[in-house]
């Protein structure tokens, strides 16, 4: 910050009263603190959320105002965009998602979302990107620098160790230290250093005992004094709960979802502890100097306000990105008869099946709701790309339940379903009464009729696309899944479907793995997460070859949520406190290291082209203190169609002190290959790639010996490997 | 037709029982017909409608599926591609319109509406491109062609003098031969002499004492004689009411609103009368031969099935031609200030006024409706060009009721308003009984309390923005205005907000013209049809002058609609019978001959720039019955901005033997100039330039004697002249 900066920011600091300071570090209204306008300051004004600008709500009710000015360009999900493996277009999201903000007159948009996928249970892992926080940290640098491009600041979530639903307020994470830094720490630490994240949001949970929005260890002496963060830290709506230890400690701006916005910790309660003495009045100025500070930044006040980006929302050019993006995060499974591209070509008829070819996505998911300019079903683009000329039969499958919306006071979905409701709707009967055993073989009659009318239609067609998974009942913030199997009976329509029709591919839609025990009998699989807006158009391009896949998974996907080190090895879900005993042991660390028997690999997606590996060279360069390695291969297109593949690069530590896992990812880079085309790749590793974070030592090491170069296509296919050997010892 | 297809179509015509033609030339569902499976056969899709293909229909019930598959691309009426006055979009909308109807899976696309605007007061002016026959078979031709590409039927309708809405199932429309040949006929003629149009669509009213279905001369004598059509004639939707006049006159497929399909006129009446013989079986035998003509033309039968185009939907590309379409649709009426360009640097707020600003129009108008992908309303346009930088305050401005459908049997709107529901709706508040007094006075309250906002609102900020005007409660099928003032007390609305802010724009938002009481007072009035999807883009790219305006007006806008010939010559608007006393004297022909006291004439519309015309010169060619003038000038873009303008070429008949108007509107081109660019244009005449219909001679004529040859920016505004003396007379 310049001088002149400085010098503002204490003049203004000089002028503010004590109520007018107390009014810029709270809300005002659901989604904005107070300006000063005698002094110039504008209120900060927040968005949600990750998927797009959320809708404008109402100052002091939880209600939408019900604009038609608000429909926004909807963005894949972080899940969608982190199995791009693509940085330029988390960037590209990123300056979507900023755009739109400031067009939209925001100052911080709630994005994006980071935490680590510990488990495939926990209801937020659509909006977070990887189990891995490499991955996550290489794609979320450039988010972050897109967003903050338009003067609209980045708020990365959620600070830290956010990664369950269940009892989110209040539960207690236990997490060692080495872990925090190996696997928690990484992405929010680059997201400081290297993005220069303007804002960051404080988590709801308690880190070790505290609440992350009242935690000094973790916001003072962790964020600010060990990463030298001096942007504003927003707790989540309604994660402070304690005036002065919220005051006291690195918090600049309690935010909640009550509008009793005087009441808030830091509004009345805070003005009487400062007067009478119990709060320094210091602890109040360091939070007004964050937030003036950042707003010179976005040159909300200051002699650059002019010069404020004014963005705008709805181009063709955010439409172009997001299908962009969409387009490399859709992967391809399996394709085991080589059903996938699909033909058009004397195409007459198909069957598509199931809701989610219709199912609309942008509207739930609680706070990464977005209203949508549009929203391409899959459905509508099959349709669109195989136009009038081919019969489009579609079934649905199966039946979704009515969702009643409910939360306690906590901000916690408490019941999902209105079991009587949900019935006399599809039925159009009166039940009558609420005997849940009439209800349960009510709802069984309509999935069996479903279902077979599905089997049936699946019968008279060449070709079955059956798009099921999750939806935002499932997907959704405030409520973890209890197991990982489909809802609404869907395996067995897949099963029966499978049975009926052998040409089907099967379309998972979802932001999270699930079971999918009729696996072997699918010849051919799609994933998708919530691929927003053009996400229907992505899917349909994929699977009739006009884009050629090259999505990877972002996470493990398992068998069953027992094989997740969270689980068996931790705790999950549990209400009071929740340990994280399998400590670095996460995702592909634990499952690589202990062989599980696993559905598919971190890393891995197929194309419909093949590449062949080669000419490892590794050359090892150790300085004084200083370590690189330079790692260099040929990747050669050997199949018929241009394509892209994502070359990963994972290290082992072959003998260590410590406990370390199989391998960790430490480069990728995606390149586009012509067939018969040759890519000579290079990897320049650091320290960074080798070390862990030893706990004596209360640093990141190297030790001395023997480490393994991998360089392959998935964390379990590796196709080419070197052993180097480090002669010294680093410490960083 | 190659020798081939007509062997075939003989030979599926021998196999066709009678009961499977019969099923061909009527109805099966509400939009389609019965296609023969044993024969290859298909069944005939058709949809509404001109603004974008309608969505899907349940077939037997007047009731809209509500796929989430069949949202489409919402096209600018006809009256909006009118005032671009350029041929190339017009094709560009055709070719959006086609390929989307191909790839929603249909036959026929029942547009382009082009019936002559008569009076200002038809519900479907908006629908209909202008006042002028050359204008309109112009933009005609282009539409239909880009339509037609894609291996889709335009239907042009309605055929013919269905220039109201009253009672229009049972109008009788008297108009003279002249009339006819001058004015309603030429642009179906060019329809289908140079646009090679399938199908046609015959029209509600009686022509001449006959209903315009079941009428030989229009049909068989004008039609198919005289201008040789041998594509099909499909009925209105209930147009049909006599089965041995319709078998035997040259319609083709029947169609209606009623799900009675066994008993229309060409089902089992039809049968019953040709197997006792009182119809001959040949009648349905050409229905069925042209049907089966135009299925060989849509590749639907024949060896080139395989090449049917597929067609697709909701492309970029067709986003971006709505979009230009729309830029170059929306017309500048006044700029007496030159406040318009708006200037984005340094705007700090600004007020806009008014419903139409947020109102989604795609959902309305009849038949027209269309389920829009998106549509960016006025405001979200304002917005997104304004971006986060500038505070925009909307106020409603007055009150809409609540429009309550209604309709009688013979698909005729009745009533508009349920007045008692409108008013408990906004109110909140219980007003029982049904006193109409109450009603009314609750209402003007509201409207006032609506005025003083934005009247308060509009004192507040450096310019105000008012969009208003009509919408699809008056802008609608089946329904005539009763006058041209605007609704809900907008007069009084835009006097009050001109007053509290002189620099206030208003911008009117309608589908045919409104009086404009206070128009002295306004200095900037823009005005816009309905611009489709992306109209409220366009309008903010034209305010903010990102656009430089080249519309013009495709009609007069006179100042009440006594000044119609139409209303006080001829009648508009009874229940039985209409007589177009006016004829030929259809809008400035009359307006400009008989010097009528207008608002803006017709071809008038203003730029940010302006042009110069000289050097006018004229070359008459006159061989062996066939004459031609070469019309040469040179047209400059004085002004400081690159911008466009039309040229237009009037002929006047300075000497004729009968009554000829004024001028006549004979040809036009849009030309792009940078600034300070020169073009010089060329317009080659022929014969029909010059010709009027001679009623003793029974053709069109020329007489010889002076005309005048007239080069302008509007029809009021001619800047060269002169004069040319033709040797002979010609019969054509």
């Amino acid at each position: 910050m310049s001088e002149k900066d400085a010098r503002l920011i204490n003049k203004l600091l000089e002028k503010l009263t004590l109520e007018e300071k107390i009014g810029m570090i709270h809300g005002a209204s659901l989604f904005r603190t107070k300006g000063v306008e005698r002094l110039g300051i504008p209120s900060l004004k927040m968005s949600d959320g990750p998927m797009g600008v959320r809708m404008e709500f109402a100052d002091t009710e939880w209600r939408a105002v019900g604009n038609t000015d608000d429909y926004v360009t909807y963005l894949p999900s972080n899940s969608a965009i982190a199995a791009t493996w693509n940085r330029e277009l988390a960037g590209k999201a990123g300056e979507v998602l900023g755009e739109e903000a400031r067009g939209r007159g925001k100052d911080i948009i709630l994005a994006p979302g980071i935490n680590i996928k510990r488990s495939p249970l926990c209801g937020r892992n659509f909006e977070y990107m990887s189990e891995d926080p490499y991955l996550v940290k290489e794609l979320t640098v450039p988010m972050i620098r897109g967003i903050q491009k338009y003067d609209v600041a980045a708020c990365v979530k959620h600070f830290i160790a956010n990664s369950q639903e269940t009892q989110r307020l209040w539960v207690d994470t236990l997490v060692d230290e080495r872990t925090l830094q190996e696997i928690y720490y990484p992405a929010f630490k680059d997201a400081v250093k290297r993005a220069n994240t303007y804002s960051l949001m404080g988590a709801y949970n308690l880190l070790n005992g505290k609440h992350c929005c009242e935690n000094e260890k973790l916001l003072d002496e962790v964020l600010r004094e060990q990463w030298g963060y001096d942007g504003t830290i927003v707790s989540d709506w309604g994660a402070v709960h304690n005036t002065q230890a919220a005051a006291e400690c690195s918090l600049d701006v309690e935010m909640n979802i009550t509008n009793d916005f005087d009441d808030y910790c830091l509004a009345k309660p805070l003005l009487k502890k400062v007067k009478s003495g119990e709060i320094d009045e210091l602890c109040i100025d360091n939070k007004v100097k964050n937030i003036l500070r950042m707003m010179l930044r976005l040159h909300m006040i200051g002699d650059q306000v002019e010069e404020r980006k004014a963005g705008t929302y709805n181009t063709k050019t955010h439409q172009e990105a997001v299908l962009e993006v969409a387009r490399e995060s859709v992967i391809l499974l399996k394709n085991d008869n080589n059903e996938l591209p699909l033909k058009k070509k004397g195409l007459k008829k198909i069957a598509v099946i199931g809701q989610n070819a219709v199912q609309i996505h942008s509207n739930g998911g609680g706070s990464a709701e977005v209203k949508a300019l549009y929203e391409i079903s899959p459905l509508m683009g099959i349709k669109k790309i195989l136009g009038g000329n081919a019969e489009v039969v579609f079934a649905e499958g199966y039946y979704i339940p009515k969702r009643c919306e409910e939360s306690d006071q906590n901000w916690q979905a408490t019941s999902i379903y209105d079991k009587s409701l949900e019935i006399a709707d599809i039925t159009g009967e009166n039940i009558g009464g609420n005997s849940e055993d009439r209800i349960e073989e009510r709802r069984k009659q309509i999935q069996d009729q479903l279902r077979e009318e599905a089997v049936a239609l699946a019968k008279e067609v060449e070709v079955v696309i059956l798009i099921g998974g999750l939806n935002h009942d499932y997907d959704v913030e405030g409520l973890d899944r209890e197991h990982m199997r489909l809802p609404y009976e869907q395996d067995a329509l897949i099963q029966a479907v499978l049975e009926a029709n052998p040409h089907t591919i099967v379309v998972i839609y979802a932001g999270a793995p699930v079971e999918m025990p009729w696996i072997e009998q699918a010849d051919s699989v799609v994933w998708s997460y919530y691929a927003g807006m053009e996400g229907g158009t992505a899917l349909a391009e994929i699977l009739w070859g006009e884009v050629n896949p090259s999505s990877k998974l972002p996470e493990t996907f398992i068998k069953k949520e027992i094989q997740c080190p969270a689980h068996f090895i931790g705790e999950f879900g549990n209400k009071d406190v929740v340990a994280y005993k399998e400590g670095i042991m996460v995702g592909y660390r634990y499952y690589d290291t202990y062989c599980t028997d696993i559905l598919f690999p971190f890393g891995y997606g197929l194309s419909y082209t093949e590449f062949l590996y080669d000419d490892l060279k590794v050359q090892l360069l150790e300085k004084e203190n200083e370590l690189s390695v330079i790692v260099e291969a040929s990747i050669k297109n050997i199949g018929n169609l241009e394509g892209a593949e994502v070359v990963q690069l994972y290290i082992v530590d072959v003998e260590a002190s410590v406990e370390r896992p199989l391998h960790e990812l430490k480069a990728f880079e995606k390149i586009n290959l012509k067939p018969e085309e040759v890519h000579k790749i290079q990897f320049v590793l650091n320290e960074e790639a080798f070390s862990f974070y030893s706990i004596e030592d209360r640093c990141f090491r190297i030790e001395d010996g023997a480490f393994m170069i991998q360089v392959g296509s998935s964390s379990r296919n590796i196709h080419l490997e070197e052993e180097i050997i480090i002669t010294r010892n680093y410490f960083k």
